[in-house]
């Protein structure tokens, strides 16, 4: 039994991801589907990127990602399937798939070009239906990844803000803000190692927290913190509260570390 | 392993559609369960209605579709199952499932009268829970569809707004908004066809867009476009953003499409 | 086949519901997941403790829920997995499973300590993925309750606010909000029934309702109303509208019913 995972920026009010799973039902009956989230924000290609880095690895191996966040749909963007050691990823050449599928990794990259795995008429703004999710169900059924088009050699990438190491800081941004209002920074746990301080003053805007705490619990509610999160990330959050609201920090917000 | 979907507007926030899971997983263990949408606007039994239109050609043969978007519960109003050449709908009767039932394809509608499927008690605010998820559950599991209750000759019916045609002109309305910001127009490609124009202008509010682009990637990020959408239908987009904001414009906007 | 619920406050734009059910995935194949409601208001244990308490019964006898509202995480609160007569309940120690299970129908608690079931490395802030899925993997697929700790006595308790009666009053509160604005209060139908009044007055604010309708449909559109909702509670709603902007009312509000 496959296993197929969602990712759009599709949202819930509209039935779109619920067609996907029709087309996927109707091609290949016994796949299984998970929605790994439909709310990554509209045409938010990094976010997308980075929920996708940090999801595959905890799924079994020969898992299929499907992921569409598609501001180029109907253009000439190419439509890939990405074979890692360890997974296929399946959606559109724009930088999408390209945080969890690390150079290193790559087996080989198709270009969706088999037309006749894909729905006839084929829209001009809903590939995730005509073209993606017939293809992700023609991979859970079996067909083999190099029947479904051509190899090539690379694709679209993005990269994360780098973390800039100024003698003994490190100058970070948040990168991306969770439901709770948590702000994630660029800035791993491997970072602050390599600056050798015990307990670091980490600043965003005019807070200075000092240290990484062992947990949210460790403050008092209401109060701001640091974590290193689940995603190995330097995570500033505020004890069942909001640090998006309390701290007024958004994705791209600077974060400094320092001793 | 028979398909059921849920489509209601019930939300996210509340754990109402998992228990309707909850009923159908003990009384049809291998059916499988597959969300079109729970974010149909509370109490829009015409949004419900379109949704259902546009998602079940999708689905395989005999997938069940259970709809429960239902001011009316408690009430008099009757409770349906409609077969026809290809799929089960279940619901309340009011208009919700007869956009996706057309007359021509109706084999014949049941007035779900057979208690002794219902949960007992049954509660007067959630028969998705007590009717609707029992009788998905007893078709998914084998029962036939008259045991359900009896024949009646119709339901209650809606229609969409029509578009009118002036001369050289057609008159249309946005019937839908979709998470994006995109305004779904009733203006079909058909209808366009028949207008026989090659580049038509097509206005709503000050706006005036000049033809039927190939892909919102037609136009530069942030401009409006209008596009032929996968249900379709004309709709007015704008690219990587919302025309919903950006052109003020909500369900019921008219729209004229002219030489 | 396993049933595994899930419920927690981690809403719908994270991938982190997705990421616990690819942990499930590879550690009970087999297991079926559904989803109770990840719509849970941020850190707020005590509705989610509403909502298990009022769906559990709905779900197949031996079902697994587990339930994550767990503002403690990463401290030294503890996760329990407790057996009551029909069913298993997997979540942190800090009153989210006991509305869930009475103490009368408790079997055993267990403390979760057996870390080799755990994921290693173990995060300070995700023991949804960590702790919590791989220990109902664990039990779907076939682990016997015992192995996962060691038993305890007893678990933090919450308890909803009491109805007091005062004379011919009941005074209650509102202590859950839903999706479409209706005001569930902790008064029940068996609360109503002792009043042994036939049409008693319920006072919210500066409103008098008379009598509990029938059905929501009882009234005209626009109109308050007071019913029986599918909890077997009092709830005020609006037909076709919401109660909460309506009656300007929220959880905690005071109801008062009274001949």
């Amino acid at each position: 039994m496959s296993i197929i995972t969602l990712t759009t920026d599709f949202g819930a009010a509209d039935p779109f991801v619920g067609i996907m799973k029709g087309v996927i039902a109707g091609r290949a009956p016994t796949a299984r589907v998970i929605d790994l989230t439909h709310g990554v924000p509209p045409h938010d290609v990094l976010a997308g990127a980075l929920i996708l880095r940090h999801s595959v690895p905890y799924f079994p191996r020969s898992t299929i990602h499907l992921a569409v966040v598609d501001p180029g749909v109907g253009s000439e963007r190419r439509a890939l399937c990405v074979e890692t050691a360890g997974t296929l990823l399946v959606g559109p050449d724009n930088g999408l798939l390209s945080l969890a599928a690390p150079r290193i990794e790559i087996r080989r990259i198709i270009h969706l070009t088999a037309e006749h795995f894909f729905l006839s008429p084929r829209s001009a703004t809903f590939h995730g239906r005509d073209v993606f999710a017939p293809v992700a169900a023609a991979l859970a059924a079996g067909t083999p990844v190099e029947k479904l088009g051509s190899e090539v050699r690379d694709m679209q990438r993005l990269d994360l803000p780098p973390v800039v190491r100024e003698g003994h800081a490190l100058r970070g941004q948040v990168i991306y803000v969770d439901h709770f209002g948590n702000l994630v920074t660029n800035v791993s746990a491997a970072d602050l190692a390599g600056l050798a301080v015990r307990a670091p003053s980490i600043g965003i805007g005019n807070v200075r927290l000092r240290g990484v705490a062992p947990s949210y619990a460790a403050v008092q509610r209401g109060e701001p913190v640091a974590v290193v999160n689940s995603w190995g990330l330097v995570e500033l959050a505020v004890r069942e509260g909001s640090a998006r609201d309390q701290l007024g920090a958004s994705v791209g917000a600077a974060v400094v570390v320092e001793a």
